[in-house]
C-alpha cells in the first residue's frame, strides 16, 4: 500500500511558528480583548488563561474547562472569526484546553446558539455560504481527495477492521465498534430487503465494505462508485482476496455517470459531499437507475436548521460539505415522486462511534505523528471531538432514509424484519 | 344521542332530480363528446355507455369497468370540470360504474397521471388552490361540524368499537379492524415511550379513544383538544363509563389554546385540517408545551408531490383539509430546531383501512339511506372507494413522524421498544 508521507493539511502562514512566538507581558487591553472574546460567545462556563497565566472567567470562576491563549495574536484572531481561527490555532498549538477537550466545545457551542450572533437560524441559502468549493466533476474529485486520499494506513489506525468511515449502529450500546459497523451493514440491507440474485447500486463506496457484506452475506450483485483513487485501489484488493471479485465491481468514477437498471440504490455517507445544488441531479440518477419495484437507501449526516459549517471545518477538513435538513433532502424525492418509507435518525449512535474513533486515535497518535506531523495530530483531534460534541448537543443528525417509486406496494407491511441482533458477525 | 337526520351533505340543484332527467337520443355529437372526454383522461382502459347503450371504448374494448352517463348534461359536465363533476353526478345517480367503484378510480387515477392536464407536478402553493374555506379559528369549527358532526350513530355504522376514524395498524394484513385499531393505539404509545404518572396532551382527538386507551392502560393523565361537539360529547361519556374521567380530560376548543406543560405531545389525523398557513403556529403550540424531554408524535395523511385535493372532495367532504408532503411538514420542527426521529409511512394500511371501513358502510346502506338518502350513501360510497384507490396507487401517503427537542438525549437507542404484538387486546 502507498502511504505518503506528505501532510495534505497546510496550515496558514501566520499559524505556522507555534508556541515559538511569546505573548508578551498581558495588559489591559488583552484582558479587555478575552472578556469581549467570552461575551460575544456567550459567556460560557469557562476560563481563559493567558500567556502569563492571568485567568479570565465567563460564568462561573470554578468552571471545569479552560481555554489557555499562548500570545496577543492568537487572541485577536479568536475575536476576528473564532470559527475559523481557533481550529486553526488549537492546531498549531498556541491555544491549549485545560479539561476534556469534547466538554469545552459542548460548553462553547451551546453558549454560542444561545447568542443573537451564532443563534440557529434558518438560512434557505446555508449551504452555499463559507463554500469554498461547489461539487462540480473535477471539484467533487479535489474535494474528496482532499480527505480521503491521505492514505489508507492513516484510517487503518483508528477505523473498525472493515473501515467503515459512517456512523455505526449498535444495536445496544456497550457493543464494540467491530460489531456495530457490521449492525449498520446488515441494518442497511435489512432495510433494502436484499434477495440473492438482485442487482445493487452504491453511490460513494469508501473501502468498498459495505459492497462486500451485501454481495458475501445477501448473494447480490453490486456496482459500486467512489472518486478517491485511494478507496478504490483498497476495495478491489480486499474483494479479490475475499474471492469477491466476480460479485463486486469497483468504479472509479463519479455517481452522475452511474448507468444501468438495479433493485436496489444505496449512499451511505455520500449525500454530505453533493450539495443540494445537485440533488436534482442525484434524484435523475436515482430514477434512473432504480427498477419498478427497487427499493432505495440514503444514510446521511443531516441537521435540524439550514446552517452552513464552521469556515474551518470547510477549509481544513472537508471542502464542499453540507449536511442537509430533512426538508432540503426532499429535493431529492418530491420532483420524482418517490415515496419516503422510512426515516430513522441515529444521532447518538454517531456520537458514540466517533468516541471509539477519538479514542483509538489517542491510542496511535504517536504513530500518526511520525506519518505527518503534530499540527496534523491536533487538527483531527480537534474535528472528531467537534463532531462528537455536534452529534452530542443536537448539531447535527444522522438520517436513514428509505423510499421506493410511488406505485411499488410490494414495499414491507411492518418493520418486523428490520430487527438485528446483538452480534451479526 | 342526538341524531340529526338531516343531511348536510348537500348537492347542487343542478344535479338533485337524479335519474328523471332523460338524456334524450345519443347524437353524433354526444359520441364525439365521449370520446373527447376519454382522451382528456389519458384514454383509460375504460367504457364509456351512453344513456341509450351506445359503448365508446377507452383503450380496449374489453376492459372490466364501464361508466354509465344517463344523460346529456352529465356528459357536458364531464367534460367541463371531471374533477367536481364526477363525483356529484355519480352521487346523484346520473353516472353509475360497471365493475368495481375501487378499479374504476384506480384506473382513471393512473391514466391522468400520465396526462399533461392532470400529470403530478410539484405546486409550492397546491394547499391555497381549491379550498374553499381556510382555517382561521372560525372556519376551523365549521369545516370540522361539516364533516364530524353529523351524527355519532352514523359513524358507529362502520367504525370499530373504539370510534378511530384514522389509518389502523395492522401488525398482520389478516387481522381485524378492531385489532388493528388497537395496535394502533399501542404503537402511538410506544413511539411516545409513556411511562405512569406522564402528562399527555391531544391536539384532535375524535372520538376520545387514544386518550382513553393512554389513561386506561399507561396511567398518564391526559388532555385533549378537538373543535367537533359531537365527538366531545361522545368522549365524555365514554370517559365516564369506563372511570377515566379524573385521568382524561377533554376539552371542546382549538389546538392553538392549548395551554400548560406536558410530557407528550400527539395528534392523530388532525394535521390535514391545520393547512401549512398555520404550521408555524402549530409548531409554537409544540414548542410552548413540550418539556424539555418529552417527545411528539405527528400522524397525518400526506402526499408525495404538493398538489390540491379535488375540487370535490374539498367541497363535499372535507373543506379546508390538505394531505402535506414531507418537505411541507418540516415547517413545523426547523424554526423550532426540533429533531425528527422517526418517520413512517403506513400508506398500504390506511388503504386496508378504508375498505374494511367501506365493507362495513356497504353492509349498514340500507340503515345509512334511512338516516340520510340514497345521494348521501353514493357520496360517501365514492369517498371511501376514493381513499382506497388513492392510497393504493400511492397518491396518498400516512406518515407517522415522532420528534423531540434537539438538546433531548434520553430518545430511545433503537426500535427494540416498537414491536406490535399481533393482538395487544
Amino acid at each position: 500500500m502507498n502511504v505518503p508521507r506528505a501532510n495534505t493539511f497546510v496550515l496558514p502562514s501566520c499559524c505556522r511558528n507555534g508556541k515559538d512566538n511569546s505573548g508578551g507581558r498581558v495588559c489591559g487591553i488583552d484582558v479587555w480583548l478575552a472578556r469581549k472574546f467570552l461575551q460575544a460567545i456567550g459567556k460560557p462556563s469557562l476560563r481563559v488563561i493567558l500567556w502569563d497565566g492571568k485567568e479570565i472567567s465567563g460564568a462561573g470562576s470554578a468552571a471545569p474547562v479552560a481555554m489557555l491563549i499562548r500570545d496577543r495574536s492568537a487572541l485577536w484572531r479568536l475575536l476576528k472569526n473564532p470559527l475559523l481561527h481557533f481550529g486553526d490555532d488549537y492546531s498549531a498549538g498556541r491555544i491549549e484546553i485545560e479539561g476534556e477537550l469534547v466538554d469545552f466545545l459542548e460548553t462553547v457551542y451551546r453558549s454560542m446558539a444561545r447568542t443573537r450572533k451564532f443563534q440557529k437560524v434558518s438560512d434557505p441559502a446555508a449551504y452555499r455560504r463559507n463554500q469554498p468549493n461547489l461539487n462540480s466533476l473535477p471539484e467533487a474529485r479535489r474535494n474528496i481527495h482532499h480527505h480521503y486520499d491521505i492514505g489508507n494506513e492513516f484510517y487503518q489506525l483508528w477505523l473498525d477492521r472493515e473501515m467503515l468511515y459512517t456512523c455505526a449502529y449498535f444495536p445496544d450500546p456497550d457493543c464494540s465498534l467491530e460489531d456495530a459497523q457490521i449492525a449498520k451493514m446488515e441494518l442497511v440491507c435489512r432495510k433494502l430487503r436484499l434477495q440473492a440474485g438482485q442487482s445493487v447500486v452504491e453511490a460513494g463506496c469508501g473501502w468498498g465494505a459495505l459492497a462486500r457484506h451485501m454481495a458475501g452475506h445477501y448473494g447480490v450483485k453490486v456496482r459500486a462508485y467512489n472518486i478517491s483513487h485511494q478507496q478504490i485501489a483498497y476495495a478491489r484488493q480486499r474483494a479479490k482476496t475475499e474471492g469477491l471479485q466476480g460479485q463486486v465491481e469497483y468504479i472509479e468514477d463519479d455517481y452522475r455517470n452511474i448507468s444501468g437498471k438495479f433493485d436496489a440504490f444505496v449512499s451511505v455517507g455520500m449525500l454530505e459531499h453533493v450539495g443540494p445544488d445537485n440533488y436534482r441531479e442525484l434524484g435523475s440518477v436515482i430514477d434512473r437507475c432504480l427498477t419498478g419495484q427497487g427499493v432505495g437507501l440514503i444514510h446521511t449526516i443531516g441537521q435540524n436548521i439550514a446552517r452552513p459549517m464552521s469556515p474551518w471545518f470547510l477549509r481544513r477538513m472537508f471542502p464542499g460539505s453540507y449536511p442537509p435538513t430533512l426538508r432540503e433532502m426532499m429535493a431529492l424525492f418530491e420532483p420524482l415522486d418517490l415515496t419516503v418509507l422510512d426515516v430513522e435518525n441515529l444521532r447518538l449512535h454517531y456520537a458514540k462511534t466517533c468516541r471509539h474513533w477519538l479514542e483509538r486515535f489517542e491510542n496511535n497518535r504517536e504513530r500518526i505523528r511520525e506519518m505527518f506531523d503534530e499540527s496534523f495530530v491536533r487538527a483531527w483531534r480537534l474535528y472528531l471531538s467537534g463532531c462528537i460534541a455536534n452529534f452530542d448537543i443536537g448539531s447535527l443528525q444522522l438520517y436513514q432514509v428509505v423510499f421506493s417509486r410511488s406505485s411499488n406496494n410490494l414495499v414491507p407491511w411492518t418493520r418486523s424484519h428490520l430487527t438485528v441482533p446483538r452480534a451479526v458477525s
